[in-house]
């Protein structure tokens, strides 16, 4: 049931048993392609044995029962092909999976799911970055607390922590685009990777397959290099990380007590009829838990690359659900960030208010500055570090406190304090790093 | 297709989503009889909603859709069941899931299946320990090498390396006892674990659903310390490590180069047509699997326990499909051992025969105890040294290394070597090492 | 530089690499003495072993140094005891180490270590659970609002979720006194766990070491039956993710909007002299840091299990520092909730007024509970619910709301309405429950 | 005492708390130099700081305990340094750390002690995928078992296996390349991340300290956007399940039983007194275990990534030690590869005859294929698998069985079936596919 909550429908197509099964019979009809073009097997072979390359033709329930007894996939894939082709051009069924191994069919058609679901990360991306773009610059004057530690810091604004998550984006934007060369590649090397059973044919037989499925050509099969998958895991653990960073920021701003920022609540989401104050972050929570998940999943498939000789047992085995699953969490965190980017409702209003909430002690450090050049330095300093002790007892405010200082109200006027008071005046560069991160993203958009 | 490659059709079943469904109706109905007795709602309303309370009754799929929106499976379930309930009785109703939150159906659910699944994983723990027993007890005098980092060491019997997998699995069928009253417990608390909508019925109310459904009454609610569920998980884990131990050492068993033991073959299991010298270990591979990523899970789940104030965000929602994603592996992984066990085929001859691989090296301590007392310990230590040293270059055996040596001979005869090259006679206490494993195997089943 | 800030002195001192080489060594002592004692070793060489049995005795350097070449610890160290042992009684040397393999001196040497590790841990957590019963106890009556999803939900007291803290604790207490017969175990199994270097002596000499160290004598050997070594560390990652709980709810309550409770100060801790207004959680910090980290070496820990043969390669390794820092983060963790619990300012006023934030809201079901006997529970929802919306759109209070409504005050007098609106009559059994949880922690007390 | 085993002397030095130190001392006096050209504070301030950030200058021990108390190591840092200052220049002093904060300093340390790991990690790579090529290209004829599963599939070379190992080690060196750009950056933000404290001249002198330290100018400040150190971790944990590939295959080429390859034992490596036929692959097992122990660490920084707001809280602080800890142990691991892959035994003549084990078997598709044109490829099949079916019940090797039968003998002569029956006659693309591997390896070197 929860299938739907963690998981983009177009993402779980992809990683459907369907879509594995699609998947082998693509690598299936594309090897029979090139091994008749190569002379390997008959060009009669070709077409019966494409005809029975449709996931639609075979019964699910039967391949996994076989699957089970066969111990991988694959197995019972050739087999049911062949004997569907067997029953139409008998001679044609000996040419199935000509020269090569199940790991051949499995890694090739996962990796046709990885180029699906890669794609549905992107796009995700794009469209996400667009949308941070935007909250970036247009709250570059909504000023609001800056917090560490959970605590009040001083003063930043929602622009500027906006373009922070879309810094993040960008470069796992950019990531992907790196990691394509090394992961969107066929795998194909017979029995013990050698290509063995072509002869000296092997070589040319896997740059068709390659070209016919839109695939690079690897240096060599990497039956038992998997650095190759597992980086597809940990690029998507590091993009999760920062959807996870995203929805944390979020879910925390929308505290009852905090209030300054809420996901989307369309359709009832989120609400509860019977405590009609509450305004649960479903968006967040699906996302905070990828992004608690994901991580052991990620060290699953690292402790996985140690895998034995030409071709491994087990941990080989221990990729099969693992890195899917990643795909598939990673993918619908990046749909729940969308739609929390999208529809952000920030209340401005309530961030501005929070500044006062520590009495101006967030604009001690500014009215020191302010102090400086006419008392020096190290005096400003000892005054306003006095006017702060006062306020942070309470009562009075740091306005309050410093108007009630003579040796302050000597050397600056009211409406210079109020400046100094002011947190717009407390920003720093906050308009300009917006400003990097959004050119980043043009280039990002351009590229 | 690998779910049933990975899992049992039985542990699957209990974490279909109809078990999750079903543990959550139970729990409903199990609710509204005890509000009744307590008197928070009328008796009248019992009987319909406990005839809802099946989960043939409800479209899985909408249920799905609806969990997606919600961010949980508990308020479509009790939504859908509310409106059955209301089709027949509307002032029924009114008293469903009364007094309760969403989190007290699912975790309550949740332990309904636990228990379920516990009660497969320890039968399936009671057989093979009886069957890890019998290889134990019959091969007490199968002699090996024993293998340390790899390598040869010293002699050793396969009766003593299955006793010591038999340990391992006894102390894990104790952990399961011990955690059972900590897991097996009801979860009531309302929105925030207080009882709060049932007033001062809230403790009798609880008692009643507990005993009715024949679960502990915990000390209180336990929505955000999870440690109760999370020691399933680290159990399980725990359990699933001795269960990859035994995999690995069946499978480096059947390496082509060893060959001391196979995995019984079965129903064409593990073959391959075009290289009919191979036996694939095809179970061992679905346990190594399955160790190498539950631990990943289980620190998922260690890492989700950090819930806040009354009920978390994100770190719950992440344990929904972790936490039965490990019982399944754990228990596949279980079944694939016990068949492993049952039908372990072990070649006593070639266990043997390895022993003289290394010329008799490994016995070279037995020798050097065999001449102390004639020689003193340190000549009798440096001539076998000596002698080892000529047989480790090859060529000759460590005996005819020491026949060669007039020093050995004048105070051994050839017989007395012969009895201290024999490795029978450097077991040690092999033997009542087995019998003290066996002896607390026979108090674990008397248990 | 952050030894210190994650680890307390104690446990520092437990793992350090003085107390490795002690832990070694008094397991070579009490070898020695139990060998003689079986006749396997004179007697006149017992005392010079012992009297070489001193860590202090040894140059820490140099044996890290030969530990690198050795590829452990327990070679250079028997090397080095049994240099020192020569240099005073030649004879003695060569009985240093007698029928005992490495891993015998490094795994009973960690279990040394580990029962030191578990009795500060189980000091601490005795004295944590008085603090946490105090706070339940105390603040039986402090009323808060209950969160979940980071959402205000309904009344709570802060002695409920003390009492929470402490429920988990109390297991945790249990739990550890479970693992120690499993863990506090001798290892003694010579090369290949046969005890083959004893003769017929071997049990003899096992019972003997245990109880000269005061550890339980195990089945047989656990060399590559990591179970026991793993469960310290999944008991101790339980025990973690409940101490990162704790912080959690802390380091929320804490933020400048919440301010409901602080861990102490003292001492400079956490001020910030440029941010008077700053406080920041430096305990919670440190907890959380481990909460974080404890997981994923957890699953170190688990996956290693899968161990080769006699003795594993690599896996048994990974063990090393893995296992010392889960106890020593553990620990570290345990002392600052410790500081925390034992010094927690509770601010009950600001916890009270925060009920007030949602202008009533969260006791919109106690009103509606005291208008059903009057109206019908179906009308009293629907009266209640309509008044829940005005007073969500801002402007009117709950309670402003139902006395604006004539249908309302017509069966509900305004002081029946208030009783309705005080948090203090909605918090169901809080009592009760911290009642159960006290009486588990006095039951604690006196095991 | 594990230290150095684990770890190379050069990353501990990098590492260290000396190391530590200095990133941050250098830090700040490139902040002094960038903001006294900026004017933000006096020229002369620079000289009395630049003289006390030095490192030695520090007692480490008092550091590590104000450490404990302040929460992180820079606040303790920054004092001392300022006090340092101050005894030499008070006016100075005030300028120490100008408008910086704690994260600011921590993290552009950790990027100056990240860079110089990755160097050390790098040249170790360059030279590790040398001797690489050197084993891929010199071993192109040394015929070998290809392995699947454990078990002997089919022929293949050691060159080919030692290109696989290239390769994958090729693609990481292109993958430190790459990461380079993110990582190697400032750190720079002050309390917020908006560079407020230095009003308008923040963007300025950013550039400056940057360029002056040889990092890169980074977009804004990533207090809390953790992708970029993140990502070094799984970069090197990528790299260390490489490593561990390696070492997996290495030691299994070691078993007794298989002898094919071993680490070099100079030294007395690996030795052992009492056992000489052993030879325990003590590299081997280091890079093992590192390669158990990563991933789990690489997951804590994944998850550590959800920081909140603007700085983080015990997630930040959970990198602290686990990053320097990935480096250090996969640094370690490669330093134990190059030296395997420096000193490799490879005994050629083993690997010839370890095909022979089978009786031939592994050519059986060799011997069909030769069939094939005469007999067709049915019945050449056929006749081949009865042969296969005698020869695997034992007794006769293929060729006798083949040679037995008439069938085949009519078709085919013994010189053609010896040569069908020929290891090396049955390599496929090997020599291909290593020339594809080195011309990657020539390519990077270029690079």
């Amino acid at each position: 049931m929860l299938d739907a909550l963690f998981r983009t429908d177009a993402i779980r197509a992809v990683f459907s048993d369907r879509g594995r099964l699609q998947g082998m019979l693509d690598f299936e009809a594309a090897l029979a392609r090139a091994a008749a073009r190569a002379g390997l097997i008959p060009q009669a072979a070709v077409a019966p044995i494409e005809s029975q390359c449709h996931a639609d033709l075979y019964d699910m329930e039967l391949l996994a029962r076989a699957a089970e007894a066969a111990g991988n996939t694959a197995i019972p894939v050739v087999k049911a092909l062949t004997s569907h082709v067997e029953s139409r051009d008998p001679g044609a069924a000996r040419h199935v999976h000509w020269g090569a191994t199940s790991q051949d069919a499995m890694d090739t058609g996962l990796v046709l799911q990885l180029r699906a679901a890669l794609a549905l990360v992107e796009a995700d991306l794009d469209a996400l970055s667009d949308s941070l773009a935007r909250l970036a610059d247009g709250h570059r004057n909504t000023v609001m607390a800056g917090r560490t530690w959970l605590q009040h810091a001083v003063p930043t604004t929602f622009g500027l922590r906006a373009a922070g998550w879309l810094s993040s984006i960008e470069r796992h934007r950019r990531r992907l685009r790196e990691i394509r060369p090394r992961v969107l590649v066929l795998q194909l090397g017979g029995a013990a990777g050698t290509l063995g059973a072509m002869g000296d044919r092997g070589m040319e037989v896997a740059a068709a397959v390659a070209a016919d499925l839109g695939l690079s050509l690897p240096d060599m099969p990497w039956h038992t290099q998997r650095d190759r998958v597992a980086e597809v895991a940990t690029t998507l653990g590091l993009l999760t990380g920062s959807l996870g960073k995203i929805a944390r920021d979020v879910s925390l701003s929308m505290q009852t007590e905090v209030g300054e920022a809420s996901e989307p609540a369309g359709g009832g989401r989120g609400g509860s009829s019977s405590m009609p104050h509450k305004r649960n972050p479903v968006s967040a929570a699906v996302v905070l838990a990828a992004a608690a998940r994901v991580p052991g999943l990620v060290s699953v498939m690292l402790a996985a690359m140690v895998q034995e000789h030409e071709r491994g047992l087990g941990n080989w085995h221990a990729e099969w659900e693992t890195l899917p699953e990643i795909c598939m969490l990673a993918a619908g965190a990046l749909a729940q960030v969308r739609r929390i980017a999208d529809g952000l409702e920030v209340d401005a209003a309530r961030m501005r208010e929070a500044i006062d909430l520590t009495r101006g002690l967030m604009l001690a450090e500014a009215v020191s500055m302010a102090l400086a050049p006419k008392l020096g330095r190290k005096l400003a300093h000892q005054l306003v570090e006095r006017a702060c002790a006062v306020a942070a007892k309470g009562g009075q405010s740091l306005r309050e406190a410093l108007l009630a200082d003579a040796q302050v109200t000597a050397h600056l006027a009211t409406a210079e304090l109020d400046r100094a008071l002011d947190p717009r005046n407390a920003l720093g560069c906050t308009d300009a790093l917006i400003d990097a991160v959004l050119a980043e993203h043009g280039g990002g958009a351009r590229r």
